[in-house]
């Protein structure tokens, strides 16, 4: 398996590093042999509110640091908890008069040496709390066992109110009562891999893991792979087993990229959760985002927090880190309406014998040769160019007598609404450029030559295609130049016929199919569309 | 493989309703078949910003609808651009009489189907202009090809000046002078996998791709697997090629995350790309994110875009969409000075005879069970916990001269740090918080059997264990106990020993290593810890 990675050994502190180029962070000097990312602005005029705990966790917890989160992130090696002395030195780097607020996360590890270094900070005279989060309810809220990306609650409203000056007395308190009100569940396709070596799966293809914790220890339990609005309901009945039942309880949410499931799914699976009946209950949510991810794993987790007032007050402060972002949310049910499209002929019908005898000879011609087209077709292309413009053909036959016939504008731009509608591929869509562009420059203007080289302009600018690229354009502009000049029709008849010759010379084109075909198969054959032009053209002069 | 997907043909549309559950956007009501969204809040009044095109590449388009950026998106299938009804409806919804802009990726579907909505909408009245987005430099600059994640930097810009009233024709100028001075490169380890199919791959495991685009057509370039650094060095060549070589240029720079690379990886990404010249000229950078993603792939892009006053000045305005996260960009240079840590001893030595007979005391007696131990511990734990005493005790016995012999508060504290330093694993650690928080409270308080248990409740607090789950607390909590209320020695060894006979009962506990033990194992076994405890007590009442 290939990874983004240098060294093995340097993962964490290149990550770090990374993370860094925020001007707004600084770390300490003795990085790397301790990480701590502080506030590069800190003062230490307010409760300081450090948190850490191993690394493979990204953004957490060093992409939370700023104001109004965390003042500092000790920073371990994957999955290890910082050492005693790196905790004391984040505590000693970021801790004034009013004390500081340690937040750790539930795994002996970390409660052993967070709780170690907060002894030494005191013995040192500093004032010190620490708070231990546990939010994980996959054995039930009263085995509340790990802490999981529920924890960044507690990085933001214990930073919020260190940010108001609040004391650390309160800070704590508050703190423990968001700890009390918050849970989390989790769910994964995969476990994390760790970078560098060779992938491995306990899981089959069949199965998924259900309350997982973020270092690759397995799920509580194994459940079948099942489509997500499935697994979704699923993990969020565990979570709703361990909450109240209040219909009045509102609920703060993070929706949390457990690493590497892709964007789109992760937008499927905030849908998968506005089914569930916990959706009613959830005020705002925080992502879906990586926010404390487990490496690579292909999973998720959703936390909730039970409002109150002060929580929820402290929870909608802006905070600095770009890695917290809280948005409302709300049951996708805002629609607004959708404005009428156009019939696809909206003008009058208007009498006009002769444009009807072009409609009519246009539209059989193209009809006619379609065979003869597909055929040209399949040497050079995809072999159904005649069908395309004989459907076109067909259509304008079926429908000349509701045509506005006698105004050349309108006319126009009906023929491009049909053939948006009812000619397909490239050239429908491109043959409709034409027709809608030039019938509406001809409204404003009321020259026809002007109007379609105008929308012949607009087919090379959305098309992409110029003269000698072996397009239906190497007839078409010579045409329109022609009859742009009030030329006789049987010159501009003339002109497209030169054009669509034209094209059996060229052999060397970076343009669509024809550009993967060798020479020797292009010469001399024409391009079928040009071919198509001049054709219809010649019809139009013989009418005369 | 596995995806959090239901029935693979709604994939498009559930990922739009997750997205919807921010209440600040609407879909038109003629969703599914055509998938606009839009600003809930949208008058009208200002020059309305449209975008859009094929799916897949969350969370563009439509997570960059809102106040400062899109008016709307139009949303195709995967990879497949919207059809001409879904552009045009998004045109007739969000467009008033300022007009609006269309910002087109340069691909041939979706030039065709916006290029032909703006001709139709033109057509009805609307003001429309177009602009095409081409920042892909895979081919040098002069070949620019494909839309790419700098396709966000027009988003933006434009959003933002038709934010402030700007009329369509700045707008439209000010979008090409963007688009004119915006480049990208992107690099992956593997292509996209399209949901719910088996993956495939054409690179091997020794093979990355260069200059990608966002649908899995191949790179320009296959190359060699190779360290991040490596690899970023290689993809910004590439985009130096194409920029100016001035030294005063300013950018920003828009760094993408393809889907799947994990957070950690991004991050160190971002570290390698700081140590490129180019990083020099960085001013700002979104991301690192998922902003322009190609489903799940595992690769990332870098889109520069060159800075003029105009254009900084609406790239750094608020908008609404979270999607967007501008964020200052240096090299990371930043480093605050360590605190510097207390020694391990910092106090003044001082002497006291019979402190100092019980230490040498106690630590020879350490030592010399550390085998017998050992012994114990091989039979209920992992057969170190003799070791790890008697590394304390020679530690103890090296030191007792330079220790603070005479003040029984800065003795335990001492001790604490020692013991921190020096004596590994989990019961080290703890031992430690007895003595440091010990040590705190002697400090205050005076009353050595409080300051004991008081160090005890910290130990319990960390570790996490309470009397009766077989460990070192069973003996030390009855002999702190009896200490605390002054009972003789004699009584609180007693009480030590009373407490470690007691663990040799205890055969169901649900703490630490002896948990995975059966009660045949355990049974008549004392806790190792707990033994040692009892045997140092014992030893200081023979001391009198």
């Amino acid at each position: 398996m290939k990874f983004f990675i240098n060294e093995p050994d340097q993962i964490v502190n290149e990550a770090i590093n990374g993370l860094l180029t925020n001007p707004k962070l600084a770390k300490l000097d003795s990085f790397p042999e301790i990480r701590v990312v502080i506030r590069k602005d800190w003062d230490k005029s307010k409760v300081a509110v450090i948190s850490g705990g191993g690394s493979g966790h990204e953004p957490a917890h060093a992409g939370f640091v700023g104001k109004g989160m965390l003042t500092a992130a000790v920073c371990g090696d994957i999955f290890a908890s910082p050492t005693v002395d790196a905790v004391l030195s984040a505590i000693l780097a970021a801790t004034g008069p009013k004390g500081c607020l340690l937040i750790i996360k539930n795994y002996t590890g970390d409660r052993l040496n967070f709780g170690l270094a907060a002894e030494q900070a005191r013995a040192l005279g500093y004032e010190v709390k620490t708070v231990t989060v546990d939010d994980d309810i996959a054995l039930g809220q009263d085995v509340k066992k790990r802490g999981l990306a529920g924890t960044l609650f507690i990085h933001k409203i214990a930073g919020q109110l260190a940010e108001e000056g609040k004391s650390l007395e309160e800070i704590a308190a508050v703190a423990q009562k968001v700890i009390d009100r918050t849970a989390s569940i989790g769910l994964s396709l995969t476990e994390c891999q760790h970078l560098g070596q060779e992938p491995t799966s306990r899981l089959s293809d069949q199965e998924v893991e259900l309350g997982l914790g973020i270092h690759g220890e397995p799920g509580i339990e194994v459940v079948a792979y099942a489509p997500a609005d499935h697994l979704m309901a699923l993990a969020i009945e565990k979570l709703e087993a361990a909450l109240s039942t209040d219909t009045n309880d509102r609920y703060a949410m993070i929706f949390n990229n457990m690493g590497s499931v892709s964007p789109i799914e992760m937008s499927l699976l905030v849908n998968a959760f506005s089914k569930t009946k916990l959706a009613a209950k959830i005020d705002y949510m925080v992502g879906p985002a990586a926010l404390m991810s487990s490496i690579n794993m292909s999973g998720f987790s959703v936390s909730v927090l039970l409002l109150d007032k002060e929580i929820e007050s402290a929870l909608l402060a802006d905070a600095e880190p770009l890695a917290w972002q809280l948005q409302s949310f709300k049951r996708a049910d805002v629609v607004v309406s959708s404005p009428k499209l156009p019939e696809t002929i909206p003008y009058e019908a208007s009498a006009n014998e002769k444009v009807k005898e072009l409609i009519e000879k246009t539209g059989a011609l193209l009809v006619a040769v379609e065979k003869e087209i597909n055929g040209l077709d399949a040497k050079v292309g995809d072999g159904d160019a005649g069908s395309t413009f004989a459907l076109a053909g067909k259509r304008l036959l079926l429908v000349v007598d509701k045509l506005p016939l006698n105004d050349t504008g309108k006319l126009l731009l009906t023929i491009g609404r049909i053939l948006a509608r009812e000619a397909g591929g490239s050239s429908g869509v491109l043959l409709s450029i034409l027709f809608t562009a030039a019938g509406n420059t001809y409204s404003k203007d009321g020259d026809l030559g002007r109007a379609l080289l105008d929308g012949l302009q607009k087919v090379k600018d959305y098309g992409g295609a110029k003269v000698g690229d072996r397009t239906m354009i190497d007839a078409l502009e010579p045409a329109f130049e022609a009859l742009a000049q009030k030329e006789s029709v049987q010159i501009v008849a003339d002109a497209a016929r030169k054009g669509a010759e034209y094209t059996k010379t060229i052999t060397n084109t970076k343009f669509g199919r024809s550009s993967y075909l060798s020479e020797s198969v292009l010469r001399n054959i024409p391009d079928p569309g040009a071919e198509v032009i001049a054709r219809v053209f010649e019809k139009i002069a013989a009418l005369k």
